[in-house]
């Protein structure tokens, strides 16, 4: 099962320095924010990557969603943690969220697995 | 063909049995409403099954389409009436809806040949 | 409380004219077709007015829900089917939703002052 | 200033009161969810009040936003804290949030005021 | 009818204002490529304010709509062209993008009347 | 790597015809302003194909960017172009665009390779 978290990153990181290479400088810039977005600040580490997933749940963006759980693994949060921000997510974005929710499951547990 | 119908169902019902088994209240009671709200009242079920397709589709969720197309075979639907409802659905939200509309005609099909 | 109908109607009528004075051959098309897509065929106007309403609503377009609650009500929907067919936007769309419902709630009853 | 604070829940609860008077079995479920899934859980309250803000203001819900950012007023997030989650909902969901993060700032320097 | 120029203009730039002074470095950045993206580059500028214009127009946002109108105002565009771009959002984004065309339309005329 | 464009061609072209074939007269004539909203007007081919890539692109719809990159390859846009216009998109449509950009430099890199 956990091929499907090795098959996410490998592309994404192959895709990822093509993108990197073609030197945009509006895109790279983008990239850049994508990442200090996410450190320390007034609020946690922790609690940024749990707002990342959601914002990314709400979107129905599979890859953002798989991305920000992987973070929100490295980070210690719990299963039941996780599943308690996502029902938010499914509750404030409607039913159509579900379907997203069955493959982050599929890709937690296959996180959980690694 | 009609593989399609049996991969999705299969998918969808193992993935929803871990996110029940999960026990997260709130997911848990979005499930409950969404077979509750499909349910015989001041609407008979035909026609809220038809606005769950709409809806599904112009939100652009294939797998919500799919559902909802399984649900509308069952309950008689002819493909002309289900196409009718598509075409509401594609002139709302927009030529972005046609490759949703390409895998629903898929779909259908699949679900005819059954 | 009616003038939010009047006012609303207004404002289109007077924009739509301006539009189409314009001559734009596609937006006329668009326009045209708007029309077509809500007549008689397959399935009858009433419940294609319905599925127009909850597009509407799961697409949160305040205007389109106005336009198509209006529809709704010289169709002769009772309250209770209007509300359930929104129950159905709700749990689709999410809470999202909600601030879009309050307004068709007041349009609605705006529409039965009148 | 203060004025569109008061404004906005002298509304919100009206419409809220007649939505729920009219006793929609969906809808009424719906609302006690939306109480339901912000309570303290797996995770606390506060972190749950800036996935909801958050959630808003990627789908670009004004009305949303305003609710979550005065649950976050009262939870005693300081404004540097609400900011910077509204900062990834900008950078998640692109400048098309910039309009909204105007009311929002908006809003809440008229929380503060209060 | 230019008063709904200057009044935009005039909230824009006093909520701006107050964000750019919060220092909240990611939405200063992001501000920050926001001017830089609609710079000559292989593409020249009037192409990427039409650009910004279909996006805007797509995801229907009222404020960016408005502010890529004045822009291709000032870059010479005629309205015909600036219709025909908006045409093509109708139809991509479907019909839900009309009542943001009544008001690009209103707002393209009071920039024609200043 | 071509395989993707030969794959992406043929089921849409198989599906279409599908579609045409209903004789739905709602979807017939989508599709027929589908073509007609892209001819030369008051703003030529070029600019209206770029249009439609960055539309599609801030909504997300990988097939849509698909067909749109195909048109753009044949028009004679450059790959750096192509780039600025969907560093466009990703800056307004936010980071929820990347991964949809990542499959974007992969269809045009199998375009460019036929």
């Amino acid at each position: 099962m956990s091929d499907i978290v090795k098959e996410f990153n490998e592309y994404r990181s192959k895709m990822n320095d093509k993108i990197l290479n073609d030197n945009n400088k509006i895109i790279k810039r983008i990239f850049n924010l994508d990442t200090n977005a996410y450190t320390e600040g007034a609020l946690d580490v922790k609690t940024k990557e749990l707002l990342g997933l959601v914002a990314s749940a709400v979107l129905r963006c599979d890859d953002c969603v798989k991305y920000h759980l992987e973070n929100c693994h490295k980070e210690g949060f719990t299963k039941e943690q996780v599943v308690e921000a996502l029902s938010i997510a499914t509750l404030v974005g409607g039913t159509i969220v579900i379907p997203h929710l069955r493959r982050a499951y599929e890709f937690w547990d296959a996180l959980q697995e690694n």
